[in-house]
């Protein structure tokens, strides 16, 4: 794994005992000096207490340390939980002795359990003495629940002759659809970004990213995406074309993140494009690539291994979007298994059948009627899914 | 098993080799006399050949024989597709001596794969000499795929002093979601109802059963319902009281098959009422209804018998309609295990334990907004689910 850090940013991750078993589950980003930031957070109209409270303080659009934990969402936990959420905030204004107000905090894990602040508290110290320049590894473990693996991206840029990096690590694998996942992202950058471009550019690319992946169909009450730009490579972001050098590489980490999200969906094994073109718009097209990838029927048929075109073909007619169906080909890769809404036959199948057996592949529509297309990543839904999500709080 | 069946009418049942195992897939339901008759189809854009053909014949209002296959949806089979499900009629018309255009066709089964029509016409010769006035038993065999029981229900009814019966065949366990199922449903009585009458009556018990179930959230391209009304009973539907004691047998009728369908459901142990009240409209209240009915969370912990309340406020808070999180009461059965958004204590959650471990019972969602209220029914998500669907075509 790569383990580059921005310049002035520090990071760390410690075993709290917020989790049932022995693992890291308390983590920390610091800058250095106060850097620009912006936030995107779910939709959810119930919204966890640590989102509730950042999206008040990135309004200020600065922001020096993020206190993230696993284990507890601190979601409907009323009253207490915000003043938990203020308190986790506190502790590390008071650690860190910087203002209260420039510390944004995420949480997740179980729903509904009262945070045991206790825990954090006591944990702050040995928190702040491993801060560290390379901490970012051990911040993506402490962000894990159900995750198998720690999800961690790192670039390098350049403008007008100044390096700079990005690092972001994240954290989802169920309760993840568009719109967005179960999942926290954290960015840091040594790149100078005026905070509305940095607003822009990351909710530009959780559009191209995080909302594009699909694992389960259930959105989270603590979807957090923050970024930090703390100026330190001298590098700034000053024109059109620097923000579109910035926004490429913010894409293609996101993008990257994601997609890592999926493979490590709950008991998922396969990674899938689902690709449709040949829509009236990109919006249709995007209505049928979710619908498809949302569909228990395509996922377990992609679990069994098997090119069943009909549950494509049937949760393209359910989309709700104009499509003729006796237009409409699907490609598994390059292998073409429907034409014209009919079968293209046993060798076809065979073909397609060989795809299916690979763990990256595309599932393509076209729907012959316009110009509109878009696409999405899913997994198979598996028998592994059923028992993670079965056995989740016991 | 009940076996009541209608004056003037005689279903079959047999084996004609269209399903890999040996087992009836073959049926057949004729009215002595030419019946009123009515239908509700799939709304999916992608409809199978005997839907297509069904729709047009429906238009006269009239029917006197329905033939119906499992093992092959007919569906994505283009013009041979429909040429084959017109020759399924044409072979009944001609072996029970009536005009093609009373006899209406259903299939169900894998999409995508030619008809072997000639299975069919070779079965003709028994299938007609099988008809039976206690047939229906049979019919409702023959129009099974994955469901693991037959699914028959009837009711005797009374209009001014004059008897009458309702019998019905269902079936599907997979594929089953509001507008509609993957489901058929054929519908015979004695009664005699104006055909306006029983398309309303029909549509209306369709909405008040199949469209309030869900088992895996896709719908189907072959969705039928039909109903044939012979009048021989000499019970007559007259005045706006009539029609009303009539729709409530149907509905009970209907309702009855539909839960049985989700008790039925691919790999389902238990049946779930989701009931949502206090939500601004009673659209409002359906839309949360359905949002956590279709959750794969709330199912899969419905599997694993957790009562995990965080799931279904979570599910709420994206069905997209207003509700006040901080409001929101959850009940299991009787059980109070959330209460203005927060948790009720470990009691509660002792005792909620226990109602998940029954077969059946009710969650209730309090959203204390409004006067808006629904319920709709689910089942639980298992590993057996994933493994049917996994190999389904294999």
């Amino acid at each position: 794994m790569e383990n580059i850090i921005c310049k002035g940013f520090k990071a760390a991750g410690v075993i709290s005992g917020l989790k049932k078993k022995q693992a890291m589950d308390l983590g920390l980003i610091y800058s250095e000096v106060p850097a620009n930031a912006a936030g995107v957070f779910t939709r959810n109209l119930v919204k966890a207490a640590p989102v509730v409270l950042d999206l008040e303080r990135i309004k200020s659009g600065r922001c020096q340390a993020v206190i993230v934990n696993s284990g507890n969402a601190n979601c409907c936990t009323g009253e207490q939980g915000m003043e938990d959420a203020i308190a986790m905030t506190r502790f590390t204004a008071e650690a860190l002795d910087i203002p209260e107000s420039l510390v944004c905090v995420a949480s997740t894990g179980v729903i509904g359990q009262p945070m045991p602040i206790h825990k954090v508290e006591a944990a702050m110290p040995e928190l702040v003495s491993c801060l560290s320049k390379d901490g970012m590894a051990d911040l993506s473990k402490a962000i894990m629940t159900t995750d198998l693996v720690p999800k961690m991206l790192s670039l390098k840029g350049e403008i007008r002759g100044k390096a700079f990096f990005i690092s972001a690590v994240a954290k989802g694998s169920g309760m993840i659809r568009p719109d967005m996942a179960t999942m926290l992202c954290f960015v840091c950058t040594d790149l100078e970004v005026p905070i509305d471009i940095l607003q822009k550019n990351l909710s530009n690319a959780a559009d191209f990213s995080f909302n594009r992946i699909t694992v389960d169909g259930d959105t989270s009450t603590n979807d957090t995406v923050l970024i930090l730009a703390n100026g330190m490579s001298g590098a700034v972001v000053k024109t059109d074309e620097d923000a579109a050098v910035f926004q490429t590489m913010l894409d293609e980490i996101l993008l990257g993140l994601a997609k890592m999200m999926v493979k490590d969906g709950e008991g998922a094994n396969k990674l899938v494009e689902v690709e449709v073109k040949g829509a009236l718009s990109d919006l249709d097209a995007r209505i049928v690539a979710d619908t498809i990838a949302h569909s228990n029927l395509v996922k377990t048929a992609l679990f069994g291994e098997d090119a069943n075109w009909g549950r494509i073909i049937a949760a393209a007619g359910r989309a709700g979007v104009y499509a003729d169906p006796a237009k409409m080909d699907i490609y598994f890769n390059d292998v073409m298994m429907c034409k014209n809404g009919m079968t293209c036959g046993d060798e076809a199948e065979a073909q397609a059948t060989k795809v299916l057996k690979t763990p990256e592949f595309t599932i393509s529509l076209d729907l012959k009627t316009g110009h509109g297309k878009a696409s999405v990543f899913t997994c198979d839904f598996s028998i592994d899914y059923v028992k993670i999500n079965a056995d989740y709080r016991s």
